[in-house]
């Protein structure tokens, strides 16, 4: 592969110099930049990157996801929302992923014990929707086009053990061979999730803030089949959610006209449900219309094919090591799935690098304090905005003044556009600071007690 | 040294048995129980768990601090309040801690621009004080006690590397000849400081909970020497303080009556002042008053010996770590030393693990859950009324309305003593829970309003 053949376009003068003597990351050079993490953050920075000249290597621990099973238990869907969508654009790649593949959502429709629906629409207007698309086929679209369409050098089965962040030098196992090598890269850019490597080095530098916060709630995935003529057995334009106070069950459609089913909830009650008859008739007091279109085999199936997983909230600060080392995505600022933004929030992580390496002309001396500076704040609100919503979607649903609100809300912003964004749809709609969405709505919550 | 000597009186019928197959830990069994860290809330532990019948090993990463200079820069004074008093009680040390070596210090002085002083006592009646030691002394006393008192086995340039959780094995370094070892214990007991080695191990299991957070200030030590005829240059029985806005001083008395001074200030700040001529203007300008006991050779040759060191606050949850590990001291909750409790908390810990050694008859299938859950948030509460007076000390001390409510509280103390207890009271001169001292403080707020 001929990196030199690459569209180098920031050959121009460094207009940034400063007394710092390591000048590889300077402009006007193609560095090597190594990604770490194949995930569909990792995969869609390194396309960014290797787009603007520079010569990217990814190196992913796993298997490539393109040759292997669905792996059980993990989450299987995504919702893409608008964010999400703007960073596929930039490489070409949202009409196959979302228009193609992706499956619109435009509301949330709410199941109660008795099977009742009540629908609420993300906006009155109906035009606004989120995708449902599988995170495997995004993932290898990613790869692949990382590959093709941007000579990225991936290798995968390749673990970090360690790394210096001084010298940049990089400690890597195969876990086929169990052969060690050290590499080394001019930028290391972290995008290997919520229990990343990369971190850890932060973690012995002082001046690191870090939390990492587990919910009491964990999950397990489920299923709902297609009915026998292959058609979806419920409204395939929705969100499914059946809330219950301390547990809630979502549905998200997938292509082949089936549903991934996710139950969340405490750890301890999953503790209670170990025997096939228990679960079932916790199914029959909590989800029999899901229960229903499962059937109990299906249920039973599922449910002791895998152990509850954990849900995670990390927040930390700088994102920044240097100018060697970046943490984006998961690495940077895991959250609980409860508003749908984790992927959309690593994707907008990516936007906002390119549009930092465009900046400052791709030296990193520049583009690590700003991406921090800017970041930070932002990606703290959308994980308190999950957590929030982790509240609010087992629970407040239910409750007859939040579905008001919800109403006023969607005919508030009819009737005022842009003057009046409902903080779901801020965050979901549009590319507002996420910091911004949570300002907007204390300003709101402020001046809708004149409609109450 | 011959363990089988020691008094054991935890041979009785064990109550909490469970279906756990590692009895190990289980009571009537003189366990062989690791301590990591020999500073002073390790030693004291150390001593506590060794008098009920167990084979303790200390083990420290650094040198003898008996046989070693006083290590420039790191924190040298103590202020030992009631809880620290009490832990010491329990082996009969408080005397010679507190009574023969401990300086009273009865309120607070507070140093203006001009050089004025206004005393803040500590209560009306002038009966509280707490007690200015010296750091040294204290870890001396206690190693030296836990050795030859409570035949603790102690093992100094001992560093641990790292710890397999579930099989109870250490590794070790030695940090003279660079020799690994390895060996195993039934309890490892986590007294590693804020940077803890054992904590380590718990950040790799899911559910634990984590947060480090550095504060912008940092600190350096300087000195106030004795006079010419080797007395004290300021009354002794004051912590002073010079509180500045954003940043302040503060001046502990040790036995040779000479002052421990702390400049806390925000690290760019420290940058700033890199010319003796600039540091010696900052302190003509701000603390004229000290500048004139330090003389400015002193505070020249004090300033420039050190780096400043950071300040970090960590709390995490839970403690232990299945019946094997268990964090006490500042490998829990590490805080920011604005309210004098970072010691006195961590020794709290060892009374309140002595307590439940006592109540469970050592099984620590029991103990561990219950520190954990008993612990965790009084010290969460400590960590955050650390933060809290943070900002009191060096900015709120100033205030008119801060003193008058001080004054206020005291009078009021004096008057309905066990009813009405200042916050700062009820923590540094009682052991009532600290999460407690924050609900009465709550509660005091409301009910001062009438009187403002």
């Amino acid at each position: 592969m001929n990196f030199e053949n690459r569209n180098n376009n920031n050959n121009s003068r460094n207009d940034y110099d400063d007394d710092d003597d390591d000048d590889t990351t300077k402009s006007g050079k193609s560095l090597n930049i190594a990604v770490i993490g194949g995930g569909p953050v990792g995969s869609l920075c390194a396309c960014y990157l290797a787009n603007h000249g520079h010569k990217v290597f990814l190196y992913e621990g796993r298997e490539d996801i393109r040759t292997t099973e669905l792996s059980k238990g993990r989450s299987v869907n995504l919702a893409i929302s608008a964010r999400g969508r703007a960073a596929l654009k930039k490489i070409g790649l949202e009409r196959e992923i979302i228009y193609e593949h992706g499956l619109p959502m435009i509301g949330r429709m709410i199941h109660d014990k008795n099977g009742t629906k009540n629908i609420i629409p993300y906006d009155e207007v109906g035009k606004q929707c989120i995708y449902s698309s599988s995170r495997k086929y995004v993932n290898e679209l990613l790869l692949t086009a990382a590959e093709r369409e941007f000579n990225v050098m991936t290798s995968f089965k390749t673990k970090l053990i360690s790394l210096d962040s001084k010298k940049g030098i990089m400690k890597f196992t195969r876990t086929d061979t169990n052969e060690f090598f050290e590499t080394t890269a001019d930028v290391i850019i972290g995008a290997d999730g919520a229990y990343s490597t990369v971190r850890k080095e932060f973690l012995k530098h002082p001046m690191f803030n870090y939390s990492q916060e587990y919910i009491e709630h964990g999950y397990v995935e489920l299923s709902i089949p297609p009915d026998i003529h292959g058609q979806f057995l419920m409204e395939p334009n929705y969100l499914h959610i059946w809330p219950r106070d301390t547990f809630m069950m979502i549905a998200l459609p997938n292509r082949d006209k089936s549903w991934t089913v996710t139950l969340f909830m405490p750890l301890k009650n999953f503790q209670e449900l170990k025997k096939p008859e228990t679960l079932l008739k916790f199914f029959q007091i909590n989800f029999p219309d899901a229960l229903n279109y499962m059937t109990e085999d299906g249920l039973i199936r599922d449910y002791f094919s895998t152990v509850p997983s954990h849900l995670v909230s990390i927040k930390c600060n700088p994102y920044h090591l240097k100018n060697k080392l970046l943490l984006i995505g998961d690495a940077a600022h895991a959250m609980v799935p409860f508003f749908g933004q984790g992927m959309n929030a690593g994707f907008e992580d990516c936007v906002l690098l390119e549009n930092l390496v465009t900046k400052y002309k791709s030296d990193f001396n520049f583009i690590m304090p700003e991406f921090s500076k800017t970041r930070c704040r932002d990606a703290e609100a959308i994980c308190d905005l999950a957590m929030y919503n982790y509240i609010e979607m087992r629970f407040l649903v239910n409750k007859k003044t939040f579905r008001l609100r919800k109403k006023l809300d969607n005919v508030l912003y009819k009737i005022f556009q842009n003057k009046w964004l409902p903080l779901y749809n801020s965050v979901t709609f549009t590319d507002m600071n996420y910091s911004k969405c949570i300002e907007n709505r204390k300003f709101q919550d402020k001046n809708s007690k004149d409609f109450s």
